[in-house]
């Protein structure tokens, strides 16, 4: 399986995210993808190649050109009001505040923004870009024709961000710009199907409403976990979307168990859907250990999910999403791949 | 005039909130309050007294049950799950998310929160109790007719605090509380004018569909400005409230002239209004020296405006809310009264 990997994901390295009340290192940091890439190299899963450039314009087909803007701009105009550090927002605007669009860039902050956990910082722009390149090159590969199954391993990852906001490391939704590039690509369905620990309600918000994508979560229950505040299971689309999202919750401490039967559930609905690609936000915090997540996933499963993906018969882009037990991401990342790979 | 002050304020002494991208030492800190009651006993501006007990019943007039009980509940929910220090929250509700209460503490922190500027530590609910007393004892002087003026030196603030949620250092918002109680002592009609730096949203929110509360606000453009989602020149008011709201947005750097017609401009409308009693939200980060706000006004200002405030010749509470110039808030704040005690 070809792997699509660009070194400048590295370019963006926060300081810092506010989590559990504190300012901590942040988690999602450059040596996740080195350690994937390590061990794509190491079990030779296949070549890995640079992306292609793809211009704002497949981007600007999932996120509004305004978004897009400030995010290209964000950086400078923090540095010249606060000087070069990490920007972070510190007012949101809530329920009983209105989502009018401040001069301010502090405000400006918080009207894109959905936590304090995504700092954006001198090379975010460019990470972003060349993870959004990364996810375009495996989908027009996929589009094309030219490989069944590909690995976008994209860094900073994507599924917490909507059309207009970025929050939970996430800035630009790789996995939807893919799933909607394979659409303009001719895909007249596409299913993005989500195996993060987190719900990934960037690319339930973006699809909501469509009835060509068809969007499946399985993620710990937004009772409990971030993002908390999408992701229940009455969630299931709206106007022509009725019917094409599919949120499959689990409580914390889940095993293999019930995050199989969870798995087995949304292959099933995929299967039903008929799309033409398959998108799969991979994400790898279910693993026991991972310092964020209450899953109880082993290194043993994650082949299996690859076995149970690869049944479903269609052309298959992965798209790195979360994972934070460092030294393990590497493995159960690419053992994902390679249950596929060999089934 | 009388001063209303309960030392239980120092309880509540956070350790950091987040502002400017970095978690900064609280500006609002009890020395604030301290400096205050300071500057009280030096110019003799009358007794001191404590407040008295009102119970929950005059705060849940303006705060929803739940989050009254969000906020008893919130610490040992916090410390059991993080240990002994400050809650921040890190995830709002904000629009694309829905506001559906989570279990979890940390995402019930989101949920109530506006802002990642406020936290709540030990000592949060035995002071924010202790300052709505503070209100309502003023509040019920000046609606049992017992004194014409008072001061009630409230701390932490509260305009910023709306029917559920908090921000902006405050929690309860006193001066609505104050406001609610004196309707409900028989005030037909009451007017709150705010003259504090920054937009009081919370005090807007609570009132904003009621004929019998007018609300003015004399503060910098949100769209420069905290708390950046409300306060804009076009709210004014909804249903039987519609022309009942007036905000008076002002330019970063404004010094008296603008602000003094805006405060012309308010107590006009105030006057039309033909309130039975006048509340006033205290801020007296319009000082030119304030460490986090733009106006220019001077020390010898202050006075001004309690000299045209007399000149409503309304029954007046003074309750006090932000300005972080901590040297001079006493001489400021205290300023204000005295020139309204002298005019």
């Amino acid at each position: 399986m070809r792997t699509i990997y660009s070194p400048d994901h590295a370019r963006h390295h926060g300081n810092s995210e506010l989590i559990d009340g504190k300012l901590q290192p942040c988690f999602e940091k450059p040596e996740r993808a080195h350690l994937i890439r390590a061990r794509v190299e190491a079990v030779d899963l296949g070549p890995i190649e640079p992306p292609a450039e793809f211009g704002l314009g497949p981007i600007r087909r999932v996120h509004r050109p305004d978004y897009v803007a400030f995010l290209e701009s964000a950086w400078s105009e923090w540095t010249a009001v606060h000087g070069e550090y990490d920007a972070l927002p510190l007012v949101w605007p809530t329920p009983g505040l209105r989502r009018v669009l401040p001069e301010a860039i502090d405000g400006r902050l918080g009207y894109y923004a959905i936590d304090a956990g995504t700092p954006i910082t001198a090379g975010t722009w460019t990470a972003i870009r060349a993870s959004a390149n990364v996810a375009l090159t495996g989908a027009a590969a996929i589009a094309n024709g030219s490989e069944q199954a590909i690995f976008s391993l994209c860094r900073p990852p994507g599924h917490h961000a909507g059309s207009d906001f970025f929050g939970g490391y996430c800035y630009f939704n790789n996995a939807a710009i893919a799933a909607q590039h394979l659409r303009d690509q001719g895909a007249a369905r596409v299913a993005i199907l989500d195996v993060d620990y987190h719900h990934g309600n960037g690319t339930q918000e973006i699809f909501y409403d469509r009835a060509d994508m068809l969007v499946v979560n399985i993620h710990a229950d937004p009772k409990q976990e971030f993002p908390y505040f999408l992701g229940h299971a009455d969630e299931t689309g709206a106007g022509e979307g009725e019917g094409f999202n599919l949120n499959l919750p689990l409580r914390w401490g889940a095993g293999w168990e019930p995050w199989s039967e969870a798995l087995e559930e949304g292959c099933r609905r995929v299967a039903a859907f008929a799309p033409d690609a398959l998108v799969v936000s991979l994400g790898v915090d279910t693993f026991k250990q991972d310092p964020i997540s209450q899953f109880r996933l082993e290194t043993a499963h994650f082949p299996l999910i690859g076995q149970r993906l690869r049944q479903l018969g269609l052309p298959t882009q992965f798209v790195m999403e979360g994972g934070y037990a460092v030294e393990e991401i590497g493995v159960n990342a690419v053992g994902v791949l390679e249950g596929f790979k060999d089934a």
